[in-house]
Parts: structure tokens; C-alpha cells; sequence
């Protein structure tokens, strides 16, 4: 297993903006995709449902830091890993680089929750999915 | 003075997402909209040149704490304080409320920077923006 | 009853590109926005329950011609009118000024549909919404 | 020759909106993406330096027809073909298809322009890249 879950990406020119790069905002869109990317490769969907019930991930906190900036086509590799499992929350760091180099370090934490008409109510994380979860932490911790 | 910058924002269609509330990633637009309208309420744009070099202020950290989700049509009031000036950056904090009452909680921190050729180089808050800054943290200090 | 209904709009930094323009796709989104805040200001919301289905109005076309370029902090003026009236669609015409001058065009139809399921199923434009939409068709083609 | 150049796209979370479905104005960052991997492809950027002048392409038409939605993970097929070169200007056609079944159809028309002090000055498409654009054209016009 590897420690880290990859996904490359092309900045595109939709996501630059005047100053000539990618605008600050936009790396959380990659932090979503590169999330989303790892529970498919899992076999789950981000928004799965579980008999009558949907299962979502809505965010509680999200962080960036910003080394250097990013440019259009620029190839970019995300970087996973799962950082924390809690009861009903699930954190991950999301290292973004350019050749080799890291240029910003976003964190995110995400509440397991059931969908309801439109309302999210917090669960604890189904066991199937915090096998997943807790497997890769420890893959990364030994790494 | 008053000790906060307001704004107020209505959640757009294009902002949310399939789980119907305002896309997380969208408030770190929010809080670079009332950043740049508390800079033009003071008179500069935060794309402003000084002689011939341009002056602009990437951001190096954000971050985002999420209480409770937004909704299309929500009429949100943002609040912007001054937090912290050092001598190249600043840092803001954004308030997001609805009906009086904080749904999320935004930081930003950027650093002040010419343009030249397309690069950013980090410079010393000029003496008159920092005067804007500084007497912005200390009434929220007081308030 | 004016002949069309006006909004206005600054152009935001995060909607520009490394080009140093508003972005060429986010002239939908004004348009959108020009459209809600229309549907509003006749006190319906585009997402509007009539008992218990809930009317949406997804787009079957689109088009936008380009004149000239749009800027950061460019305060834009947007002009909808209503084009056509169908039995389940209408057409909107949106106009984009800057300092009275057209700098694009925008063409919306829409369709008027009931949401089941998260399927959309066309329906006949209710009576009442009809009525709100021919008033605004004649003024226009009266002006 | 392929008759059309062909790119696969995923939707994704944050393009979706809270009907449940890709946005309408995202249809647009597509094309953008598919015409700049086009681009790529024979060995050009869309923001290409020739001498010391930049040559750019900004739309001066759009359009979209949209007939049925796009969820979040359908897996589209985007094909591009060059359906018209001017002197100045090139007209694309992008249709979008799921699963072999078209399900929009894109049209953009762009200007060549060299780009000084942040001003576009329409020019004559250059010689090697009207070579692209024709060798392209003629062979979709055959198939």
C-alpha cells in the first residue's frame, strides 16, 4: 500500500487570474477533487448512498499555505494523505507539487454526515469506510 | 471609526453545489471580495500602482472554520477586521453572519508585493497603506 | 413600467484570467444573476415551491458575443429583457454596459420545468408567472 | 488523421450546482479546456510567445445547447472540430457526449490577437498555426 494517495492535475486558464496564476481559491477545488479521487479509487463515491440514507463529507475546517504560486499548464501532483480519523470526522493534508516541489500545503476536516430533505445530521463514520480511512493513516504514519 | 469593514453578499445560484449550500471553496471568494472593497472604501484598489511598479498582496495562509452551511438567496453580512500588521504582511479576519448570527470564520494572510515581469517580490508595506491598516487593528482592538 | 430590468455589477479579481479580463465564461454567470435578481424583484425565486412540486427553470441555450474586454473593478451595467414567451420556455435578452456603452450581448432560453426526484419534467409556464413575464415582453417591445 | 480531436473530462463536485447538476455556465470552462488540450496536442499554448509578442485568442462568440444534464462523475467525452478559418478568427465545434450519446453541443469563435501592454491587437492567424487549423478542418469537412 502506498503511504499517499497521487493525483496529477494541469492548472488550467479558467483558474489563473490578472496576476498571471492560479488564484488562491481554486487550490480547495483541488483539494476537493484529489479527496473525491481517492474515495473512487476506494470504490466509494463522495456522495453515496447507504439503503435510504446519502452519506456526504460536508467540510468543518479547511486550510492553505501558500510556498509559491502555480501557472497555467502547470503539472501539478497532489498528494493525500489521511491525517487523523476521528468518531465522526476524518482530517486529510493535501500536499501540492511541481517537479518534486512543494508549493502549498492544504489540510482539510470533513464531518461523516446523512442527508435528510436537504438538512446534514453527523454520524459516526460507517465501519466500511473507516477501514478504509484508518488504513491509509497508518500507512502514511509508518512512511 | 467603526471597528469592522461590512459587506453584504447574496448567495448566488452558480455558488452552491449538488448538496444545495454554498460550495466551501467559494467563501475564500467572499473573503478576497470584502478584502478588495474594504481597500477601495479607503481609496486604493488592491491592484495599485505606485510609480511604475504595481503593487499586490498574494496570499501566503487561509483558512476557514464552517459552523453552519449557506443557501441560495441566504443575504449574508461579511465582516472584515484588521488582525495583525507586520512589516511586509497583514492579516484579516472575515465574519460571516446571517441574521446577526456567525456561520463561519475566516483568516487570510498576505504578503505585500511589486509586480515586476510578472514576479512577486516581497517589499515593506508602504508608509500610507500601512497607516490605513494599522488604524483599522487598533479600533477593532478597542471595539 | 420600465422596459427592461437593471442590475448592477463590479467585476470581482477572482473572475479575471492570466489575461487580464473577465473571463469569458463568467458572463454567464452575471447573466444568471441578472436573471434571479429579475425574478425577485417580482417577488418569486428562480428555486420557487408552488404546493408541493418545486418550479426550476434549467437552460436549453446560450450564446454571449464578446465586443470588447471587461476589467477588474469595471462597474458594470446589465439590462435583461424579456425576448420570447413560449408555452413552457422564454428567451431573455441581456445586455452588458460600461458607461452606457454595449460591451456584449447575452442570450438565455429557459425552460420551465417541474422537479421530481431531482429529475426535471417541462411543464406549462404557470399563469401567474406568464403574466409576470408577457408584462415585461411588451414594455420591451413597446420601448 | 482523426477526424476530431477527442478529451475525457469527469465532472466534478464543486461544478455542479444545487439543482443536482453541471452548471450551465461550467460547459463553457470545458470547451476552454478541450480547445487548449487541442492546443497542446500540436505542440502550441493557447498563450504562445512568438518573437517578442504574446499571442492570445479571445472568444468573440459563444454558444451552448443543452439537452440533457450532466451529473457529478459522468465521465464526458468532449470532441472538438475546427469548423470554420478565417483570416483572423476560428470557429470550434465542441460536442459533449456520455456514453456515445451527445448531450450538448458547444460553438466558440476566437480572434487571434498579439497581445501588447495588456491590449489585444487582432492580427492574421500565423502561417503554422493556420496549417494546424486547416489540416484539422479538411479533415473533419471529409468525415
Amino acid at each position: 500500500m502506498p503511504d499517499s494517495f497521487l493525483m496529477k492535475r494541469l492548472v488550467q486558464f479558467a483558474e489563473t487570474d490578472m496576476a498571471g496564476v492560479l488564484h488562491f481559491a481554486n487550490y480547495y477545488r483541488y483539494m476537493e477533487e484529489v479527496e473525491h479521487a481517492f474515495w473512487r479509487s476506494e470504490g466509494f463515491s463522495v456522495m453515496y448512498s447507504e439503503g435510504e440514507s446519502q452519506i456526504s463529507w460536508p467540510r468543518v475546517a479547511t486550510s492553505c499555505e501558500y510556498l509559491s504560486p502555480a501557472r497555467f499548464e502547470d503539472e501539478i501532483e497532489l498528494s493525500l494523505t489521511v491525517a487523523r480519523v476521528g468518531n465522526r470526522s476524518v482530517s486529510f493534508e493535501i500536499e501540492f507539487r511541481r517537479q518534486q516541489e512543494r508549493f502549498a500545503l492544504g489540510k482539510t476536516t470533513a464531518v461523516c454526515c446523512g442527508m435528510k430533505e436537504g438538512r446534514f445530521e453527523p454520524i459516526s463514520i460507517p465501519a466500511h469506510l473507516r477501514t478504509v480511512l484508518e488504513t491509509h493513516r497508518q500507512a502514511s504514519a509508518k512512511a
